[in-house]
């Protein structure tokens, strides 16, 4: 992370490639996803946690298998979440182009509006691939990872830009008294942003078929990168808590479940 | 609860008015609500479970007198439910005339296609108000509770009618081979049924606030005695784990959150 | 249909194997998808109807092709359906041990509670399968056409108790004076009910990948015969209003868009 | 408007206050609400579009007073808006530390990682209150109109801002080959964007009563003077293809329907 100092009325902005996604709270497991399932053919008695048996694993195989996806809406996870605002753009939309993206999720996100700017700006990492390549489209594009000082040269235009439209930020709300919803519109969508995303493991196993690249995939999406690195966090916290239905969902293709 | 046994070909069936709603596994509480909605103001580190402090119950009030909805979505609860069909069919489904009924809710319910027919019905209780009182409208329905003798009879008919669509079912099924999906057509919408429920807070509120009925209610709402039952059931388990969101939610009027 | 009149208390009941799938309106079409997918990329003015050009169709047949089924939502229709409560209990439903139901449609069905029984009850067409066949298992069914006289005899029986039901029902509520919510916990879930479906083109392409039975489909249903037939329906009217992309759902597996 | 040219490299940058709401194409009206309704008490029979009658218009004020809102969900319409992206921002958001935003409404927006940025930036019109006034707090904000001079300076110092991030964006996209989904990150949420939204009568009226500030309502909202802007051309809409809905609307305190 880097650190710009702007002076007493500006104040400090920091300028960092770093994204954050950490578990708040879950519940249920693949336990619960073998109950619900159950309680449609054999019955259930709806008791509470318990160990997985090999015939649950039979049966989580089963259930991915043959795409019987509503059991996989029983038990659920609150992460938080710190990004960019165009990875959260990207997070709580219709991904542009692509399978839709799960409505289970609910969003409590910080507001520029009451909150006022927060003085932290995205920059690209070293090894981030950005530089069009040979053939380049819009639609189809290819990118190559810049070379040390072409990624010096880029990052310190980027603090340059982010800098001057913060304080320029600054100035409008804190000596001009402009409304802060007003002044934000100048503030870039790289700006950091946090928010609380709650879902089921269903939903999530659609977000990352959608935001995370794996050529084995069924079908093969094409992330932008900081989403990819935010919901390859989030596929961590997937496979440590739902092991068996993760094991299965990434045997059988990674396919929204 | 009632048992009459039919002889060897249609065997014992079963007549209750027992309705069950059971906890079987839940995350969050009433500090989750609160670390939700401060992401968006005075910020939230996404830390774990924690005490609740003064501030967060002044904030849990203010949250629900304003009406501000969002951060009661974090946070979930899996139900097992059994009861008569005619009780699902109104707990999925937009309720006929009334508010709509939650979105927020994933079911996984017992098949009659695939596990058959359950040799269990519904009788009402001898203290169900059900006789049409005086000035009775389709629209504007009033019920008295009947004598003990009007309730012993009502209840015979009922076991006779449920008694001989059963034997008809399974002289289909087991005698003619007749397809179970096509025999269950005969079954009445009194035969109960099982169901796993998920859900989150502010979608039970909201299922809460139009399945029971309170004179105190901001929007007073008339459900059937059945659905009730169940929904006070579900409201004691809202009232166990999110003690003060309940507080709260009770008395601002039980609106949906 | 067959018709039986039960003396003057208990009125007529018809016995009928039709299912009735009716479109009341609708808006948007191929033009619309193509104009909600160009906002995205090339941009679109927001203008009205128009005519479908040869880009549009290339463009319908890769947003299919690469599964971008967001477009898809723009557009909508509303149909009236008629039809057994079991089959109303499947579409308003997500489908046991299978993918999702979709989340779009909005319901409003006769209400049993306030309009009472309705005196139409469904009894199989004479060239339905339902006769299970060799090796038939609950979980992997295989079913028969029927000899004439053995629909008759099925037939004849469920007449006698849907019948017999209906008397009872009639019974307490008319003579006994027994409110209907509770009357009606007789009445077989092979009654007729009628609602109004309110949906879009991506949510009835899911709908139809579930419920209809096609060998070329990438992923095979198995749904029940009734729903197939108001699918089918529905289907039609899909491919009459949206030529187009039915034809590209259609050539690329009949999957969900 | 206000253009500014910035030399060859850098083109031409457009300044606007303006929003823009438009109807692309819609079904229904009130007379589909009222049959819907209809089929859960007297029965409908489906048939298509008719003239409102003096019943039609008591039902649906009776709807909308006994807050019945599920047969307004049956009927739809698709909206072009163009506007910048923070209202956007909110327009796609469950508003913060307000009542939800619905979820029954479909989008395709412009891409900036595909189309790249549009050299269209948002500024305040003259009359806009947003100069912070006495006690202002961030939580209860209380602005005022500036002066002529005042609101030319904000101006200035806004062109200015976004002027000099859009220059060091087409630097970095047009000289030093960076990805325009990584120099994106410097365009300010003014940048405007456009998109198609569709939706139902209920999730509009939802819409509408976070968004419009009305002293009249029966929960006031506080919405920002840009999405409200876009939520009153929305309202326009409304009045005139739901004419009597949105009476009864208005008439009962403008609540969700």
């Amino acid at each position: 992370m880097i650190s710009r100092h702007y002076g007493e009325l500006y104040g400090s902005v920091d300028y960092s490639s770093d994204i954050t996604v950490q578990l708040v709270d879950k519940y249920g497991g693949d336990w619960l996803i073998c109950d619900a399932a159950r309680v449609s053919t054999n019955g259930s008695d709806g008791a509470g946690p318990r160990e997985l048996t090999d015939r649950d694993r039979g049966l989580l195989n089963t259930l991915v298998k043959q795409r019987h996806g509503a059991p996989f809406q029983h038990g659920g996870l609150t992460l938080f979440v710190e990004a960019p605002i165009f990875v959260f753009r990207e997070w709580r939309t219709h991904r542009v182009y692509m399978h839709q993206a799960t409505d289970d999720m609910s969003y409590s996100e910080q507001s520029a509006r009451y909150r006022g700017g927060n003085p932290k700006f995205w920059i690209p990492r070293s090894d981030r691939a950005l530089i069009k390549g040979y053939g380049w489209k819009p639609m189809t594009p290819n990118y190559e990872v810049p070379a040390v000082d072409q990624h010096e040269d880029i990052v310190e235009a980027m603090i340059q830009a982010y800098g001057s439209s913060w304080c320029e930020y600054k100035n409008l709300t804190d000596a001009l008294n402009v409304a802060p919803e007003v002044a934000r519109a100048l503030l870039g969508v790289g700006m950091y942003s946090s928010m609380f995303v709650s879902t089921n493991p269903r939903s999530l196993s659609h977000f990352l078929s959608l935001r995370t690249h794996d050529d084995g995939a069924a079908f093969v999406s094409y992330p932008q990168a900081e989403i990819e690195e935010a919901a390859r966090y989030a596929e961590e916290i997937f496979a440590e808590y739902w092991p068996e239905t993760y094991k299965c969902w990434n045997d059988w293709g990674r396919y929204s479940l």
